[in-house]
């Protein structure tokens, strides 16, 4: 393999010290982007997009194109899992993801397969390999999957949900069927991490969108239950290198420890927490990615440059920081907010690393 | 005034010794009772019902014809301010409520008027008092308002929102704006609260339902200082008795500390915190209120009342708690749950306040 040019967002991961802060930002390759939206009009729908290894290249290539950016992540969908499972994605315009199946009942559950990567999602291997060709050692890769809990809210409500009606009803009232279901995810998504890891991903996240609408005890019990499980069975050390895994629970600000405790490298923090606290409470366990409001890229240049410094500065001197989005980039953004972002992290973090 | 038979609503709000823990639900007068869509249908709209005072009275005391409460809240929404300033609130069905002008500059900012409740919300105070006197002491009767966080982002965006991208934007580009119009929110829900407690609100409750979207510093800035503003400007004790306050700031675990800080007796907890972690943290400050999570009324009645248990058991023995949930309860959950629910409390709860 091509020796890797830029390393610090892998080495900021594992804490090890660094010449300025990495940055990347959650949803990069996205729709605030005007070449992004030329090339899905181009492939026909998002799913088209993601199915394809030469499209998924090139759009995963556009934001590198433009910004100083210190990691590309594969374009795919936390959705490619339920997905394999039959249950019939499906995306209409203007609203979220929706599933033509649903799972609510403990024989739909008995039902659902493991899923096999290398024969039921190999058009995401292959883009994987695909971009890692293209991008030459220019950035580390960084794979990605939806957490069980999360992937489970979707195929039981058949899409986004507001109250989590029904998967929070089968949570309460079959817990063991609900267990059942996760699992069979945990293992589904440590077969897809596995994989991916083994076509060039040199970095893994765990997307766990909907951690943050449990009860404190629901979370332990549903959620971070099966990402450990994953954590336990990913591959983490490839091609002579750790494959740094990173959690990121939306709205956990307070389960941190019991996150950083899984033996994960490091944790994706959202903007309700500061980051200095988390650091804190957590920083000599795991390296800390975040954590700006995407909406703060909706003000002026000059005031998101102002919320980068802030940012720095409550994390403080030192290496375990990757720089990001609390959340990934909204669409309406314009590309030259992002590029003032990205460019503040670039120019006001080198002080912190001296 | 006629003497009140059950306070120990009000007592555990003001930590003092009570026989079991008292309870309520947010939105306990709501569309998942059977005789409240048959008022509803009579009535006419939803603003029908709160803008008629012996509707709202009719359906404040159908909760309290089924279950043994604790406490009434008044029927009203909270956006009547804004309704008040004149931006015209219409709720289409099946949707969140709307505005037909919205507040996005300067110049619409500075157009909105401090909303003078005796003659702008005469109908809420008119509610109040015909609930207060219907209710003949059989439980203090709950005021309430919106936060200005919360208020505001209605206000600017037009309605719900899911970025919050408007009022993010106004935020962060013109802080000062935004300090102005929270500024006017605040005086005006000063006068609306404190006309409420004057036509015979025994508690009241300021709901920032959209506090928790806020970054740490953002909402000290923009919901918390304003929270505080009119914590500072309510009278607090009335007819011979203090009048509590509750802060709810859905989401806000982690910032638990610096709202006990503001003088407030009382914080509502949603579910993603842990009873007993918040009550060693600010429990020698402030009461605290909650926090079940209302998908568990999804759940079995047996399944509910070893939730109630837990919940219970989190909080420990003493005064302190008002049991509800961490959020409204939904439409579409059975009323036998709710029954359940309240139940649970009532028969689980004297042991802790031996």
């Amino acid at each position: 393999m091509t020796e890797l040019k830029n390393d610090r967002f892998l080495k900021a991961l594992l804490r090890e010290p660094v010449d300025r802060t990495p940055i990347w930002m959650m949803r990069q390759a996205g729709r605030y982007l005007p070449e992004y939206r030329a090339s899905r009009a181009t492939a026909g729908s998002f799913m088209d997009l993601c199915m394809n290894a030469d499209f998924a290249c090139e759009v995963t290539m556009q934001p590198l194109e433009r910004y100083p950016l210190d990691a590309a992540i594969l374009f795919s969908d936390i959705l490619t899992i339920p997905d394999a499972m039959d249950l019939g994605l499906y995306f209409e315009t203007g609203e979220g993801p929706k599933f033509k199946k649903v799972v609510r009942t403990e024989a739909d559950v008995d039902a659902l397969p493991i899923v096999n990567t290398a024969s039921d999602l190999s058009y995401v291997t292959k883009a994987v390999s695909t971009i890692r060709h293209e991008l030459n050692g220019r950035v580390p890769l960084i794979g990605f999957s939806g957490s069980p809990w999360t992937l489970a809210t979707y195929m039981v409500e058949g899409g986004s949900s507001k109250d989590f009606r029904h998967v929070k009803a089968m949570m309460y009232n079959q817990p063991e069927v609900m267990h059942r279901m996760l699992d069979k995810l945990a293992l589904s998504v440590i077969d897809y991490l596995n994989a991916q890891i083994m076509a060039g991903a040199q970095a893994v996240q765990i997307f766990d969108t909907w951690g943050g609408v449990l009860s404190h005890a629901a979370y332990q019990e549903f959620s971070l239950k099966y990402m450990q499980q994953i954590v336990d069975g990913l591959i983490r050390e490839h091609e002579g290198r750790r494959v740094p895994v990173i959690l990121f629970t939306k709205g956990a600000g307070q389960w941190l420890e019991s996150m950083a405790n899984t033996g994960c490298d490091a944790l994706g923090i959202d903007w309700t927490t500061d980051l200095g606290n988390a650091r804190a409470r957590v920083g000599s366990k795991v390296a800390l990615q975040g954590n700006m409001d995407p909406s703060v890229l909706y003000a002026s240049p000059k005031r998101i440059r102002e919320e980068v410094a802030s940012i720095l500065a409550s994390y403080g001197h030192g290496t375990g920081q990757v720089f990001n989005l609390g959340h990934g980039i909204h669409q309406f953004v314009d590309p030259e907010h992002a590029k003032a972002f990205i460019e503040a992290v670039v120019e006001l973090s080198p002080q912190y690393h001296k």
